[in-house]
């Protein structure tokens, strides 16, 4: 019997049909690695034939790189209330580096299980956490440095090449693997990515695969600037409106959508239980600012704060599982000063609360003189950082100040720390940098930071778009993402104004896939033009079905298709409502095509040398085409 | 009596009062030049002060380019059937270089003119049309040679200024008034805009003032990287969709949001009547592709076109008074077989009816062989060109390629050659590109058409997101702003899809505004920060209303802002949905700057030397601070 109300349970054990509908044409695949739980998920997308005189053309399907989790395959019973199946319980248990405990170890954690009153709202199958046993370090960088390639190491290594070898030996490929050579301002993106090359990355501290032993949902993933640039989304319910509910769809939404890693930023009620509701769910790596709930505990009241709450919260949401934890340990307390004479002062929430912690009781932040103390904790259960940039600029004008880069230069002490204990850490960087400014934010940070994965927030590079920080945001992380971010944090059409609801999520996911995406494109990531070349291949053919299941897209393409064409017959005619069928001009290409197909190769370079020399003649009598006139 | 059916008339009239409606807080003003009908229109924005415990502290108006013409001036009264003003009537026949025609001289619009059948479409108040007195070249770009400063060289100058050195006096705008540093790549922008740096920007054809005669209902301004980075819209029936009030509606519409030209793209019935409406309403400059309706003109056949008839549409659209043409002259015969291994072929529609057109004639493209024709008609009416890139990628694949710079070089000629006549050049440009290729366009656009200016669509940085290439495009047309491009084609979310609706023109319009204002940061336009400064100061003191107000889209900014929180207190409350009262890192920060501005200059200088010291202390005992840990 279960003591979740009929209402809620209803809500919760499947997800809206919208959300997990299957794309058309697309389905589930996994392609194995050297054992056979290692069954890393792709979706296929594919095609129809191109219809031509000469007959039908195959057209290949395309694999892409697939954040969706088990919603997205049929072979798995969704049921929210047992939560989704454990991709990495043995390889965490074979490692016999890890015990289970008798049940949460924070004071706060063993409160909230055993409140009757919660019981309510409380997932139902929770697991007794694990830790690493007494001197053990269970962090993947670990492992990376004694040279050992774990699972995950492996899985992201056959997730990240996306089946491109094997694409490579099929003919069907070879001119859709055509690619413009990139130009990666210094990271080394190999042509293949290997497990060990995987390692070593993990090793150097140049990527993280953040990936908590009490996270076993997690499909692992990897960030770091000589893999694909990622993109983080945020959910988070807080006072004012959102419920459990609702943020566990977001999550799903958001991994329909691409989210790479999802930080779960609530700040209301019963933070504990949405947290775990959306662990035991969750496909992608979790990430929160324990801060924001060690400030719920205290009403509030930043002064009231105390290393021990915040060590307990710490504790408390590293048996559940989380994955990374934001940490504004840079916050120093002469750098507080440095932002009064900011036109936004300090615009992190993280941020603002360790300064007003500092401030009023003259002391230095206590994130920063418990550091140490942090990294025993992160290593026990392999949370990553993600160093906070509490002091990263609210606007233009305070991009690239003192206050900013005095902090990063503290986080690249921290991650100096961090990587003494084998911890994984990745940088939080700004914010709002104008175009111009943000290759010196990269710059900066890969120095200070050793090369430490950069995960950004945008930038935006305008303030005056409010309703369209999505768009002035993505701009930035194109960007810094080609200079060499390895994730990006999502920004939703509601910044600055709003919650975002889920069609503003939607937005500010595919805005920031572009972003990433046009940034593996200019780094040149192996094979990422594929599929470029595919979907423009499928629009010049006029498969308008192709064209919309090869984008991001899809639903929202062969909407606006509909929206003026909305016959079934337009999707197949060789023209569109742009132009009419006189002026289209991939009709008059193809025709022209044609035209030079029929040429032979000797006629084609007699034209082109015939003409040439015609050109170089009209140049030197200057006057001859002119005489016609 | 007027010949046009109520049911018309009732709907041109007037515009919609949604298009017309003034934003909230803001002011029609004029500036007005050296002489009293130069009056150049701004946008006045007002604030509400800020209060704080000291009292009130005054806002000052902000003062931002406006293109929305006499639409959002209260005190005209708009007559769609009458047209609007005319700006600049005085200043051409003061030049006494003009003639007034009997009527038009082009065969086709003087049919048009008579065909009682079309009395129900026509404009009522058809002005006969001017032209450059015999022997005459009545071009900016003449004048400017010539070392005269034209009234419209002054207006654009005031334009570009927006107020600029008048704020700098003005102690309110002090801080306001920051800005970084740009990086320019070498364009050459000066402190302040003065009438004598226009007309030298014209005369070396760096810049461009589209302003043809016969459209003297224009508000000029100015296209060249040393200035403002513009932006274009593009509306256009076509066979299959649209009509004359709906084109007249958008066109308004496009200037409301901040289109700086735009170009009547139409292709289906009644192409000459539409143009008509338009331009006679039009404050923009508007340019066509006349190709297209020449290609109507023989029902579609691209291989029917005969110079005479095209020659005949350049002169009845000069006279109407469109104020640039785009010209495909450089898709030469030669070029054409370079792009049968394209992925996407010919994708420009005016590329490929003229690549049809030489295929099928064995013969050079005739607006190549009779371009010095052309500038014969171009200097009469004072039209610009717009050399069309009709080889430009419709896909990444296809980027930079030699069919696409080959054209490119055969532009830089036929630029000498309209500078020969005095006649005004503006380059376009691509298309499809990835981020890492964008630069080579800028670089090589700037060496082959020795800096005339470039208009570029998009560059798309991707290729895969159809329903999103407003943003994949906004993404490279900020980065080509950036690097010196002068004016951006705008791209709707329908792009490759369908056609825009209204709102898809403001979503398109608004993300180019982003990329033209953020490369206008970058490149350090002096001034540009202004605005953003202003907004985010209101952010930060949580005066919404003036956050809205600020923002290139006030009606979109209150929408959102109110789905979440739509009560009026909440517009004036110290904190917003995002994160609740106790969350809000703005009150937060306010607290540390009180607490930062109560300490005297010597404690904070104290605070921040002990702080430094302590800093320096830890780091050389390096474990200190862990040993209380």
């Amino acid at each position: 019997m279960s003591a979740i109300p009929e209402e809620f349970l209803k809500k919760t054990a499947q997800v809206s049909e919208e959300i997990v509908r299957p794309f058309a044409n697309s389905k589930k695949i996994y392609v194995t690695g050297s054992r056979p739980d290692i069954r890393v998920p792709m979706r296929e997308i594919s095609q129809s034939p191109t219809q031509s005189d000469s007959g039908l053309e195959i057209n290949p399907p395309i694999y892409v790189y697939d954040t969706s989790g088990p919603y997205s395959d049929p072979a798995v019973k969704i049921n929210l209330l047992a939560g989704m199946p454990e991709v990495r319980s043995t390889w965490i248990a074979e490692r016999n580096d890890t015990e289970q405990l008798a049940g949460p170890t924070s004071e706060f954690g063993a409160d909230r299980q055993h409140d009757p009153a919660l019981a309510h709202l409380r997932f139902e199958h929770i697991r007794n956490p694990l830790r690493a046993k007494t001197g053990a370090n269970v962090s993947q960088m670990h492992y990376a440095r004694k040279g050992i390639i774990t699972p995950e190491m492996e899985y992201v290594a056959i997730r990240e090449n996306c089946r491109l070898q094997e694409l490579k030996a099929d003919v069907r490929y070879s001119r859709l693997l055509r690619q413009h050579p990139g130009h990666s301002w210094g990271a080394s993106i190999p042509e293949e990515i290997t497990p060990e090359f995987v390692r070593s990355e993990i090793a150097s501290g140049r990527a993280i695969i953040p990936a908590n032993i009490n996270h076993p949902e997690l499909e692992p993933m990897i960030i770091g600037r000589n893999f694909r640039v990622k993109i983080n989304t945020n959910i988070g319910n807080s006072a004012v409106s959102s419920s459990i509910e609702e943020e566990v769809e977001k999550m799903v939404w958001s991994a329909r959508w691409g989210g790479d890693t999802l930080m779960d930023l609530s700040t209301g009620k019963n933070i504990h239980e949405t947290r775990e509701w959306i662990l035991r769910n969750a496909p992608m790596p979790i990430g929160t600012v324990p801060i924001y709930q060690a400030l719920e505990k205290v009403n509030g009241k930043a002064e009231d704060l105390t290393w021990e709450l915040f060590r307990d919260t710490l504790i408390e949401q590293a048996e559940q599982g989380v994955d990374y934890f934001t940490i504004h340990a840079g916050v120093l307390l002469r750098y507080v000063p440095l932002t009064a004479d900011r036109v936004t002062g300090i615009v992190s929430r993280g941020g603002s609360i360790m300064a007003k912690w500092c401030l009023s009781h003259h002391q230095e932040n206590f994130l920063y003189t418990h550091f140490e103390d942090i990294c025993e904790i992160m290593k026990a259960y392999d949370v990553s950082f993600s160093l906070g940039d509490g002091l990263r600029p609210g606007c233009l004008a305070d991009a690239n100040d003192a206050a900013q880069f005095g902090e990063l230069e503290t986080l690249g002490e921290l991650t100096k720390i961090a990587w003494k204990h084998d911890i994984q850490v990745m940088i939080e960087g700004p914010g709002h940098v104008p175009l111009q400014m943000i290759k010196e934010n990269m710059d900066k940070e890969l120095e200070d930071c050793f090369e430490a994965p950069f995960y950004t927030l945008g930038p935006l590079v305008t303030d005056i778009a409010p309703g369209y920080d999505h768009i002035t945001s993505g701009i930035g992380a194109a960007n810094i993402g080609w200079y060499g971010t390895a994730m990006l944090c999502y920004v939703t059409p509601k910044e600055h104004l709003g919650l975002p609801n889920k069609q503003d999520v939607r937005d500010g996911i595919i805005t920031y896939k572009i972003a990433a995406h046009a940034a593996d494109l200019a780094k040149g990531f192996p094979g990422v033009q594929l599929r470029d070349n595919a979907l423009s291949k499928a629009r010049f053919e006029f498969r308008w079905e192709d064209q919309f299941n090869l984008g991001l897209d899809p639903d929202r393409a062969r909407e606006y298709h509909d929206e003026t064409m909305p016959k079934d017959a337009h999707k197949v005619a060789h023209f569109c409502s742009m132009c009419g069928p006189n002026f289209c001009s991939m009709k008059i290409t193809q025709d022209v095509r044609d035209y030079a197909a029929k040429l032979g190769t000797d006629e084609q370079t007699a034209l082109k040398k015939g003409m040439e020399e015609k050109a170089i003649e009209f140049k030197k009598s200057g006057a001859q085409i002119y005489r016609n006139a």
